[in-house]
């Protein structure tokens, strides 16, 4: 239901496949890709395919235009001021189904790689920060700056203290500043910074490599990541040894490591 | 009861307040400005104060003269060994207080910036650790010593740990050599590096741009982000979700997003 | 029931003790120091030693030849495909072991410093980033390629993420790329990067300096950084301040602190 957006028969998102990578782009370039109801639906539908499709080894997450994403979409939002509970229900909706559709990057079987260009604020750079990889042209720029219109950003927050340092986290949070691509780098919120234009193609070799890998086991690896970084040191050390076990005992493993020995090239059957 | 330091009239720390800035700075050069029992007090009751000053939007914490902070009072808690029970009571109540007052930091509403020159040392490096956002002198130095003389420096390995990652923790911790300004700052300790002298000019840049916004908005952010940052993610996303609907509908996000699409300036009413 | 490497006499393990610092070598240069029956077996007899030798202040880890250790044994798991269970048993007890060797290291009494000179992967990686200091020579490199032979490095990964931010981390392990001395530095996985060939000096520099302290001290400070990092900043604060208090009224701070304040150098007993 985005009447919103209704007039506007574009698609939120492109897809485009090639040689097992899904690039998806945001598609909203003249509002700056705002994670409207309709971009936020788009996304959470299309993870949802993918997650199914066995076809798609990589996740490469884009934007069209020079804003990567400026977040939540405020007029869409402010519009629900008027309803009779001031929009609280309505705001608690959007914002559990941006939550959800950021923890759907993560649960992804997939892994998801950030290209972005221009500039990342808000729930935008929050999307950033879930990616499990991200690059950057040398132009990207990273803002959290709900604290300039009194909405500080609480849930990019969640995304960001798990991939910066505290003081870096709150830096970011408490001034609201644009921070520069390399500067992004240094603070762990993107992998690699390229000339700018360059994010969409490293991120496509990046995406290459692992699409050369097996499904099976990098799906593996990804669930163990998120999974065993919330638990203590010898439960995690449990967790971790008792996946690799049966990661042991997969036709993958038991393939590659049969062709690494032989000196010859594995070939992935996904199991 | 602090018969120590009581000959000594001038007061353990200065408040100055300007512009919703208040800067507490540590007032006993000559000794090094340990957090004695007369400094831990002065601090505690300060943010203790400030906790309900609706006045103050950010606190700077500075010091005087060439030693920002040594840490704990040797002195004083040495002389406690002639107590009936060696002093285990003693130690007990002053490390408690010492804890108590770096949580009142964490749980204060307003942030708080530390602006060091000099060198801060074991409970003095953990003060800064503890600190919101911190900016240093580039003779700025600092250190966790305790490893010298026998007393690891264990409290304030817990505010470290949550800043740095875990092998420059360690190293600071094990080796208890001086850090530098530049290398704090590449292992995230300190958020910046100014020329020498400039670090409390560089604070109230800082805390400028901060008392700038609502400070309704800045306390529900700072103490989302240190409940949060300990919660598994799908926790903190329902957490942070809840606050940011909360937050929404607060009287200066109304104002700050509705002056922000009328291209305005916000009037901050503090809630 | 190390069959497989029962013809090769020379022990797979080197110790060579020096003013309290032991340095275990991996010997198994031929075939790239595995993490093998008889390499998990020899390091996880040699901390067991090691930490009721109240002789060994500081253990250094080291290797023989270009390669610091490729990690788990290939060839010796694989043989296992062949058994009834088609290796289940096997790799769940070799895993459990590895990893129980690697919580070793994290409760050992003594500070373990890894001095990596060639390459560390997969398990051997892990050693690595378990160790609570790392130095490493400029030729050396780091890699967690299982990825490459459909075998996730998942317990590897349990390391890593505790000493890597997020993407870093995910960076290794999807992308299963040589990570190069300098490169390891900026992410946090060594503290120190020095011209190559020169990792066990450096690694005896920083020995020496952590051998001059209490040993009692230094084991205090060991356990409670370990423990306290995995406990609520409250908790953490509680713990710390109780290890604290026993720290203080233990004999050598006693005399660590009274020979500071007399500018003497302390005497200790290791109590």
């Amino acid at each position: 239901m985005n009447l919103h957006h209704k007039p506007d028969a574009a698609p939120f998102l492109l897809r485009e496949d090639a040689d097992g990578i899904a690039t998806l782009t945001l598609n909203r370039s003249p509002s700056r890709n705002p994670l409207s109801e309709g971009m936020l639906a788009a996304l959470s539908e299309a993870f949802a395919t993918i997650a199914g499709d066995r076809s798609v080894r990589v996740v490469i997450l884009a934007a069209d235009g020079p804003v990567f994403s400026a977040g939540h979409d405020l007029k869409e939002m402010s519009a629900h001021r008027a309803d009779s509970d001031r929009g609280r229900a309505y705001f608690k909706d959007v914002l559990g189904r941006c939550s959800a559709m950021m923890q759907q990057i993560t649960a992804l079987p997939q892994p998801v790689i950030a290209a972005v260009e221009g500039t990342a604020t808000a729930a935008g750079c929050q999307l950033v920060a879930t990616c499990d990889l991200a690059v950057a042209g040398d132009g990207a720029r990273f803002c959290t700056p709900g604290v300039h219109i009194g909405l500080f950003c609480s849930t990019p927050m969640v995304a960001l203290s798990r991939n910066l340092s505290a003081k870096h986290a709150m830096e970011m949070l408490l001034l609201g500043e644009m921070v520069p691509a390399d500067e992004a780098m240094r603070m762990g919120l993107v992998n690699r910074v390229v000339p700018a234009g360059e994010a969409p193609g490293e991120a496509r070799r990046l995406a290459a490599v692992i699409a050369s890998k097996s499904p099976a086991t990098v799906k593996i690896g990804k669930r163990a990541f998120y999974e065993q970084r919330e638990m203590s040191l010898a439960a995690a050390y449990d967790h971790a040894s008792a996946v690799m076990v049966e990661n042991m005992l997969a036709r993958d493993a038991e393939e590659g490591i049969g062709a690494f020995m032989e000196k010859r090239q594995p070939v992935w059957r996904g199991e």
